[in-house]
Order: C-alpha cells, then sequence, then structure tokens
C-alpha cells in the first residue's frame, strides 16, 4: 500500500479540533470521511500535532495509506473537490508519495507555530476569530525579551495545560520570538514537539510582560515555579496557526 | 455640528454593500445604527465609495456629523462597542474631527483598491471569500505587462458595468501594478475615481492575460473598443479591498 504525505490548511473555527471526536466535526474526521469518498475503503489519517478547536493551520501535515496508487496530482484534486462538497473548511494544499516508514506525527524533525495578536483600539472585523484582540498597547520589545527565558532545555510545567497527556514536562523550545508588524504582534515558536496549550499559555504569559505586569524576571520565576498556577491566563486559540513541520531529508 | 472623519473596516461577505438598500444589511446601515444608538439622533453618515456586496475594506472613509462634541478616542470606543453588540462585521479604526466642508466623497484625491487572487490548486481554506480562488498558473509578468496598457487617461467604457451611473467613462488611472507573493497575486489599482466594477472588470481581463488567452496588444484593443463585450468576464467581489483614500493635508 503506497504512503501518501500531505499538507493541510484549515479554518478551525468551526471544528471541535483536529482529532475525531464523538462531539462535533473534526478536521482528521472530514479529511478520513473525503478519503473514504475516493477510495472507497475506512481510511485512517494521522496528523503531527493535534490542534483545539478554534486553532488554525496552514502547515499541518498528516500521512494516510491507499490500496490504490494515485498521482500526487490527482489525489489532491480528489481530495479537495469532495471537501469542497461537504462544505469543510479543509484544503489539502500539498500531496508526496513518500517510503512506508514515513510517519507524519514520529518522522516529525520540528514544528512551527505562529500566534498572532491584533493589537490596536478597534476590534477585528476582517480576521475575526483569525487573531487575539488585544485593544491596550502592548510593548513587543519586553514580549521579546520575556519569552527569550523560556528558550530552551526547561521543565514547561507551568506552561502545559492539567489535562496534557505527555509523560514529561520537559521539552526544549528552540524559538519564541516576538515581532510586531504594523498593529500585528507575532510570536513565533518552533520546537520538535510542544505540550497542550504550551504555545497559547505562553502568548498569555507574554502579554502580561506586555502590559508591564511582568518582567523578563518574573517569566522565569514562573518557569522555575514549575506551578500551573504561575502560568497567565491562557490566551484563546483563534491566534495560533500551526504553521509547517519539518522532516528528515526536507 | 462638529464633523468627524472615521477610517472603517469591514467583511463585506454578509452585507448587500457599502450603500443602504431595502433589500438587506448593509455597512451604512450598520454604522448609521451604531451612530443613532449612541447619538440618539438620525445620523447620515456618507463614503468615499460604494463598495459592491462581497468587496471588503481596510480602509473605507467616511464623514458625519454629531450635535454632541466627542473626543476620538471616546466615539470609537462606543461606536465599536454597538457595533461588536449588534455583531457586524465592522470596525471603526480611526476617528478625527475635521473642518465642516470636509467630504469622504468628494474631498477625495485618490483611491487605492487591492485584489487578491489566490493561485494555486488548493482551494482557500483560510481565506474562503478573502480571495479570488484561480487554480490554474497565472503569469503574473504578462498580467502586470497588460495592465500597463490601462493606466493613464481613457475612455473605459469597455471596463465599466452596464449600470455604472457615472455621467463619463473617461478616468485617470494612475496605478495598475501585479505582483505575487508566493501563491498570491496581488492586483494593485489607484485613481482619483473609479467606475462601477473597473477593478473587478481590470481583474478579470488581466487573469485572461496571465492566463496567456490575450496578449498586451489585446487588453489594447478592448480598451480601445470601448465595448462592454470586449471585457473578460469580471471577477468575484470577494478578492476586492478598498485599501485608501488620500485627502489634502495628510
Amino acid at each position: 500500500m503506497p504512503r501518501y504525505r500531505m499538507t493541510v490548511e484549515y479554518d478551525g473555527t468551526d471544528y471541535v479540533g483536529w482529532q475525531r471526536q464523538d462531539n462535533g466535526r473534526s478536521v482528521q474526521g472530514g479529511l478520513e470521511a473525503a478519503a473514504f469518498r475516493i477510495a472507497g475503503e475506512k481510511v485512517t489519517i494521522k496528523g503531527a500535532g493535534r490542534t483545539d478547536s478554534g486553532v488554525h493551520a496552514e502547515g499541518q501535515v498528516v500521512h494516510l495509506d491507499l490500496a490504490r496508487e494515485w498521482t500526487p496530482f490527482t489525489l489532491l484534486n480528489a481530495l479537495n473537490a469532495h471537501l469542497r462538497l461537504a462544505r469543510e473548511r479543509i484544503a489539502v494544499v500539498d500531496v508526496a508519495v513518500v517510503a512506508d516508514d514515513f510517519d507524519a506525527r514520529f518522522s516529525a524533525l520540528k514544528r512551527h507555530y505562529l500566534y498572532r495578536i491584533l493589537n490596536r483600539r478597534a476590534h477585528a472585523a476582517l480576521l475575526r476569530k483569525r487573531v487575539w484582540w488585544v485593544p491596550k498597547p502592548l510593548d513587543h520589545e519586553a514580549m521579546h525579551e520575556a519569552a527569550q527565558r523560556l528558550v530552551g532545555h526547561h521543565d514547561f510545567t507551568t506552561f502545559r495545560s492539567v489535562q496534557c497527556q505527555a509523560k514529561s514536562p520537559v521539552r526544549t523550545l528552540d524559538r519564541l520570538d516576538v515581532t510586531r508588524d504594523g498593529d500585528f504582534i507575532e510570536i513565533r515558536a518552533s520546537a520538535q514537539s510542544f505540550l497542550h496549550n504550551q504555545i497559547r499559555s505562553f502568548a498569555g504569559t507574554l502579554k502580561l510582560a506586555g502590559e508591564g505586569k511582568m518582567s523578563a524576571d518574573d517569566v522565569t520565576a514562573a518557569l522555575e515555579a514549575r506551578d500551573r498556577s504561575a502560568c497567565g491566563p491562557v490566551a484563546p486559540p483563534e491566534g495560533l496557526y500551526f504553521m509547517k513541520v519539518d522532516y528528515p531529508g526536507d
């Protein structure tokens, strides 16, 4: 059975999240239904990362096996035709044939996320549900300085959901950059893997740093506390985008 | 009565267009309702440009007169609070007090629009209703070359809707640039004023140039024909954004 790697874009607003669940539409379920319609067989699709309800993706990566051989071009077009028919907010933007041992989740070397804040007095009209609206001015340089305290190999207990199922709270954060582009503040996070709600926990805490309510030293202290209650309020899902995954040989 | 100039952003998807009409929600009507709620008086709001249903704005400019004096900050916050309560897809992003003779429409020196095409095999998931999806590859350089044939002082009969109410089809087009940014093709148009459907007519015709179905000389011939039937199919509204208006003294 040939294995396919696909890059997937979605608007997470109306989904319960990436993962198939009983309580509503999931991105995984939408993709699997499209694959079933073209392949006539039940297909399991595995993703590189589980995104929560409301979280978006420009570059989620998934893999699936299909009995029939498809050219990437035909598979992309067929899946997208069914996704449009089913009124899913999902698009398959790239397809490639890969080796049988490729695994979207376990082969991943690095995951890249973007968190977008709209920082102006007026709420978002065009980007409603696409950004976190923070009306009070944020100091993005203070946010970036505080963010650097989180980069590296740490126990991130403070910054993970109490529901996080990972065995270890230790991760290596490769990058946490904060930049401003006009009214937008962009937080870019890269690591091999993240804990549940880790980036939204970072964003919520960095917002406090941007308001002057936490110093960079306070952020270090929060990290070292290894205590969930030391985290700022978790930022809402609508600002978060799963952007890209790196694999060996890319 | 003090006069206020406001910059307005909106998602045009669910509106009948800028102008108040009997058949549905308009941007003008949404803004006037918000102004009525804060001022307790019937207010007429005039815009710099009438956008069609589905057309978006990052920088529509409007003016209105209110009996009471407001600080710009308070007026912006009060209007936005009512726009959010009414679930409008409109945001007032800037307010200024202006002279009594300022007119959003008649004082305008130049209007700037952006037309966005998503040019890739996969449809838009995140930018659904925000771009024109054209799956076949377009040659943006050929589009730009053809566009230059339209810049200048011309009779634009070919490129205006048969419903256009302007007395003259003659306009001066200052800029029509086509650039590519990854999968996006951006058409930027600037002029003191535009005819009805002029930019969407340009976009539809330039798409044919990008497909190799029209040469730059064909576009010149279409312009010189002064015949609506020489225009390519009009591009859909969802790719069009009213970006900015220039006024004296800005």
